[in-house]
C-alpha cells in the first residue's frame, strides 16, 4: 500500500520490500513479455527527442538527456514499486536545473554539466533520504491550488523559454516573464521566417497527432492499445521531417537555422559529482525543489496507472527508487530525471506490465547513443522547440483556476499567488510563497470558526443554532457549539466571543460549551479554557461542557482540567446537560 | 469589545472610538481622581530606575529611557482603550533593540541613539497600519507554547546580559547563549568582589520586597492596595542605597565600580527618525519583530487586568494607540515602548482608573529628567542590573514546559524548539523558526486524523466506531466517520485509507463517508473525493455521504458535487443512510 502512515501498526519492512524486482523479475511470467516489448519500444522512440529536447531546455549538450534515459531506467526498473511509470528527463525539472545551475553562472559547459551531475546526485540522496525517513507524507502538504498555479506557471515559463528556437533570434534569460514578452515584442522583425515556418509545420503535425489521428483512427475502428501508441510518435516524424528538410535543403547555411550540431557517440561516461561544500550549499535549494516537484509528479502518475489496474504503490519505496535512479543518472553523466506523465501514459496503455519494460527502453536508447547520434546533426532547433511547447501546453490549467474560484475563494488565491510568483520571482519563491499563503488562509479560516448559540427544537433530544431554527433556550443558561477544533489561531476568538455573549446575557449563570465539531484541544486552547473558566467564576457562571470526543476527554482527564472544572460539569449531550442545569437551578 | 473579528457585522467604528479620552477626560469623575494621582506617583517611584536600566540593556544612553517614559505614556493615556495599562520602557523590547541595533554596528553613540529612534518611528508605523487595517489577529498565529518558549529565553539572555555589571568584567557581546556562560567560566578570577556584593545586596533587598514584604505587611492587616505598591518600592530603596554607598566610600574611584555618570537633564529633545532607505531596510525584521511582540506582551496584560474589572480592551485600538505612543517615542530621544505586566498591575493595583494617571506618572518623570538627572551620578551599574535580573527572573517558566509536556508532546516540542533557538540562534530566529515547528506540527496532526469505520450499536440509531464498542455491520456497506476537516494535508491520507479499506472488504459495493466532525472541504479535499467516487465506481462500488454539515453541504451543491454524486446519495444520519442501503441491497 502507497501508504506511509497507515503502516503505523505494520512498520517493518521485508528486505524484499526494498527490492521488488525480487517479486517480478525472479518469477517472469511468459504472458507479461509481449506488452513489455511494445512498450519498451514505443517509449523510446518517444524517448529519444523528448530526452534531448529536455537537455536543451536545462541547458544541457542533448546527448546528457540520452544518457539520463539508460541507467535511470534501469535501476527504477528493478526497484520501482510502479509497473508502468516511464521514468526519465521531463520538462518541469529540466526548467528546474536550468534556474538552479544558471543562477550560479558556470563559467564553461563543463562546468554546467558538473553542477547538473551533482544535482543529480543531491536529488537522489534528498529523495533516498525522504523515503528511508519514510516522510514522504510531507510533500501533501503542497496544496493542489498551490501546485495547479506552480504547474500551468511552469508550462509558460517552459513553452516561452522555447521562443527564442521558434522565432529564431536570441531571447536573453530571465526570471521575470514578462521581460520575455516584452524583448521578443520589441525585436519581432528580427524573427527568421524559415526556422519560424518549421517550428509551426513542427507544431501543427503534433497537434494533428495528438487531437486529430486519435479521431480517425478510432473511427477506422482500432483499439485503443495501437491509436494511443501510435499518436505518440508525433515528435519521431517531426525529428524526421525535419532533418529532411534542413539537410536537403542545406537550410543551416542558407537560411541560418540553428541546428542541434555533433552529438558526440557512445556509452555514457563515468562522472562523480563535485562534493565540495560550496557546490552543495548553493545548490542545495534547487535540490529540494526538485526531490519534492519530481517526487509529486512521478508518485501523482504512479499511484493513477496502479489504481487503474488496482495495483499499489508504495510512496516511500517510490522514493528510494527515484532516488537511486537520480544517483545512477549522476554517475553516468545523466541530470535529474523522474516519472513523466505523458510517458508512463503511452508505456501503460502500450501494455507495459512490469519493470522490464523501462530496461527494454533503456537498452533501446543505449543502442541509440552509441550508433544513431550523427543522425540528428542536422535537426533543427525549432522542431524540439515545438516539442518542448506542445508537450507542456496541455498544462496550462484554466478550468483549475475557475473550479478552485467557484468553490472557495481562499483556494483560488493560493493558486493565482503561487502562479504569478513563479512567473515573476521564480520557481522556488513561487511555491514557497504559494505553500505559505495557503497556510496562513487555512489558518486565517480555522481562526474565525462557525460558532452558534443552540436551543432546543421543540420537546426533541436535538439542539441546534437559534438563528436557523425555531427553538427554545432559559435565561440562565447559555450554550454555544463551535464548529472546530480548538487551537491557537481560534483559542483567543474563543475567549472573546464567550466573554462578549456573557457579557451581553446578564441573566446568564450557566455555560455549556458544546464540544461535538472539536477534534482535539492544544495547550493554547486548553489554557485559554482556564482562563475562560476563571473568568466565568470571577462573574459567577458555572462553566459546563457537553459531547466532548473520547479522545480529547482522555487528555483533559490526564492533565486535571476535568478535575479542575468537576467530573459532574461534563455531560455526554448537550440535551441532558440543560435538563439537568434547568432542574438545578 | 476587544474582538477584531466578531465586530464584522458592525464593523464602522464612530471617530470618538479612535479618541478614547473624549469619553473619560472630558467628562472626569471627582472620585477617580484620588486613585489616578496615588497610582500614577507610585508607577513614577518605579519607573525612574527600571526605564533607566531597560535603556542601559537596549545599549542606550540612561536619559533615553527617561525620555521614553514621558511622551509616550501622555499620548497611550489619551489614546488606550485599557484604563490601567501603564506603558514605557521594558526589558523584552530592550533586549530585542539592542540585538537588533547590535548587528548594524553603529559607530557612535550618537548614530545608535539615532537608530533607536528610528527603530520606535518604524514600530510605530507598523503597530498603527496593523490597528487601522484591522489584522491585529494576526498575533494569534503565534502560540502559547512558542510564545512560553521566546519568553523564557529572552529572560535567560537578558538575565545573563547583566552578568558582566554583576561579575564587573566585561563579557563580550554574542548571539550563542552558552558563549556567554563559558566566557564568564573562563574568567571567573577577574570578579570585582565589590561591584558583586553590591548586586548581590540589591537582589536580596528586591526579593525581600518582591517576596517576604508582602507576608509581612499582610499580618500587620494592611489591605493589598496599599501592600502591593510598597512592595514595588524595592527599586527605589537600592537605588538609594547604591548611590549612597558609592558616593560616600568612593568605591567608584577606589574600587572600581561602575557607575551611571552623568546624565544629562532636561526636557526631551525633538528628534527625527533617519528616513533613507538603506537604514529602514536594516531595521525592518527587527521593527516587524517587536511591533508584534510588543503588542502581545502589552494585549494579554490589558485584556487581563480589564476582565478583572468588567471592562474591556478595543485589540485593534489598543495597537493604534501603541503605535502612537511610539511615534511619540520617536519624535523625542525615546525608543521603542509597550505595556509592561509588573508595572501595569502596580497601576492597576494602586487604583488607577483612567488614563489621567499615565499623564501624571509622565509629568514626575518629567521632573526628573529636568531637576534629578544628577542624583544618579553615583549609582553603580550594579544596581540596575540587580533590578533587571529580579525583573525577568520570574519570566523563566519551567512549569509552562512541564504542563505542555504532559498535555501535548508536539506543544512542549514547539516550546522547546524556540527556546534553544531563540538562546542560540537568536531572537527573530528563533520565533519563526518556533512558529514554522508550531505549524507544521499541526498540519503534521491534522494530516494523519482518527478515522474510524463505523457500526450500529444494538438496535439503536447510534453508529460508532467497531474497534470501541460492539456493533452490528452489514458486508456490503462499509461506512467511516473522519474526525478532521477535509483539506490538503490529511486528502491523501484519507484517499489511502479509504482504498485500501474498500481493498480489504472486498463484498463491499456501498461506501459511506461520515461528514459529522467535518468543518469544512477544501478544493484539494473536493478534487481527492471526486477521486474516490471515480476509482470506487471504475470498481463498482456506490459513494454516500452521511451527516454533512449545512455550510459543508451548501458549498457541495454550488460547485456541482451533489449532483455529480447524485443527490439520493447525501443522507441526513448514517442511520437512515444504512437503513436504506441495507434495504436495497
Amino acid at each position: 500500500m502507497a501508504s506511509n502512515t497507515i503502516e503505523s501498526s505494520n512498520n517493518e519492512m521485508n528486505w524484499r520490500d526494498y527490492l521488488p524486482f525480487t517479486d517480478w523479475l525472479l518469477n517472469y511470467k511468459r504472458e507479461n513479455l509481449t506488452g513489455d516489448v511494445i512498450a519498451g519500444v514505443i517509449v523510446a522512440v518517444m524517448l529519444v527527442p523528448q530526452s534531448m529536447a529536455y537537455a536543451l531546455l536545462a541547458g544541457l549538450p542533448p546527448q546528457v538527456g540520452l544518457y539520463a534515459s539508460i541507467v535511470p531506467l534501469i535501476i527504477y526498473g528493478l526497484l520501482g514499486t510502479s509497473r508502468s511509470l516511464a521514468v526519465g528527463p521531463v520538462a518541469m525539472v529540466s526548467l528546474l536545473v536550468a534556474s538552479g545551475i544558471a543562477a550560479l553562472e558556470p563559467a564553461t559547459t563543463a562546468d554546467y554539466v558538473a553542477l547538473a551531475i551533482t544535482l543529480a546526485f543531491m536529488v537522489g540522496v534528498i529523495q533516498m533520504l525522504m523515503g528511508l525517513l519514510r516522510i514522504g507524507f510531507l510533500v501533501n502538504f503542497l496544496s493542489h491550488p498551490v501546485l495547479s498555479g506552480f504547474t500551468s506557471a511552469a508550462a509558460l515559463v517552459i513553452g516561452f523559454s522555447q521562443l527564442k528556437h521558434l522565432l529564431g533570434f536570441n531571447i536573453p534569460r530571465t526570471e521575470h516573464f514578462h521581460e520575455i514578452l516584452v524583448y521578443a515584442g520589441q525585436n519581432i522583425t528580427q524573427t527568421n521566417p524559415v526556422v519560424l515556418g518549421i517550428g509551426i509545420v513542427g507544431i501543427v503535425i503534433l497537434l494533428f497527432f495528438k487531437f486529430g489521428l486519435s479521431k480517425q483512427l478510432k473511427k477506422s475502428g482500432l483499439s485503443n492499445a495501437i491509436v494511443t501508441p501510435l499518436t505518440k510518435i508525433g515528435p519521431l516524424i517531426i525529428v524526421l521531417f525535419g532533418i529532411i528538410v534542413v539537410s536537403v535543403l542545406g537550410l543551416d547555411a542558407s537560411a541560418n537555422v540553428s541546428i542541434v550540431g555533433a552529438v558526440p557517440g557512445g556509452l555514457p561516461p563515468i562522472t562523480r559529482p563535485l562534493l565540495s561544500l560550496e557546490a552543495i550549499q548553493s545548490l542545495m535549494p534547487i535540490a529540494l525543489t526538485i526531490g519534492v516537484v519530481s517526487y509529486m509528479e512521478s508518485i501523482s502518475v504512479a499511484k493513477s496507472l496502479a489504481s487503474k489496474k488496482r495495483q499499489k504503490v508504495d510512496a516511500n519505496q517510490e522514493l528510494i527508487a527515484l532516488g537511486a535512479a537520480n544517483l545512477g543518472a549522476s554517475v553516468t553523466g545523466g541530470y535529474p530525471v523522474t516519472g513523466g506523465f505523458a510517458r508512463s501514459m503511452v508505456n501503460f496503455t502500450a501494455g507495459a506490465n512490469t519493470g522490464l519494460a523501462s530496461i527494454i527502453t533503456a537498452g533501446l536508447i543505449t543502442i541509440t547513443a552509441i550508433f544513431l547520434t550523427p543522425l540528428f546533426y542536422y535537426l533543427p532547433q525549432a522542431i524540439l522547440a515545438a516539442i518542448i511547447v506542445v508537450a507542456v501546453s496541455s498544462l496550462v490549467d484554466v478550468k483549475a483556476f475557475l473550479h478552485a474560484w467557484e468553490y472557495s475563494k481562499s483556494d483560488a488565491l493560493s493558486l493565482l499567488v503561487t502562479f504569478f510568483a513563479v512567473l515573476e520571482l521564480g520557481i522556488e519563491t513561487g511555491i514557497l510563497l504559494g505553500a505559505v499563503v495557503s497556510l496562513v488562509l487555512y489558518l486565517w479560516h480555522t481562526s474565525r470558526p462557525h460558532i452558534a448559540i443552540v436551543g432546543r427544537i421543540g420537546e426533541s433530544e436535538e439542539y441546534r443554532n437559534v438563528l436557523r431554527h425555531e427553538t427554545t433556550t432559559f435565561p440562565h443558561i447559555l450554550a454555544i457549539r463551535v464548529d472546530e477544533s480548538l487551537y491557537f489561531p481560534n483559542a483567543q476568538y474563543l475567549e472573546q466571543y464567550i466573554l462578549e455573549q456573557v457579557a451581553d446575557h446578564p441573566d446568564v449563570t450557566k455555560f455549556v460549551l458544546v464540544c461535538s465539531a472539536v477534534n482535539f484541544i492544544d495547550t493554547s486552547a486548553l489554557e485559554v479554557l482556564e482562563e475562560i473558566h476563571h473568568r466565568l467564576s470571577e462573574n459567577e457562571i458555572e462553566f459546563y461542557m457537553s459531547e466532548v470526543k473520547g479522545p480529547v476527554m482522555d487528555r483533559l482527564e490526564k492533565i486535571g482540567f476535568v478535575e479542575q472544572l468537576g467530573k459532574d460539569h461534563f455531560f455526554l449531550t448537550t440535551h441532558e446537560a440543560c435538563e439537568t442545569l434547568r432542574q438545578s437551578a
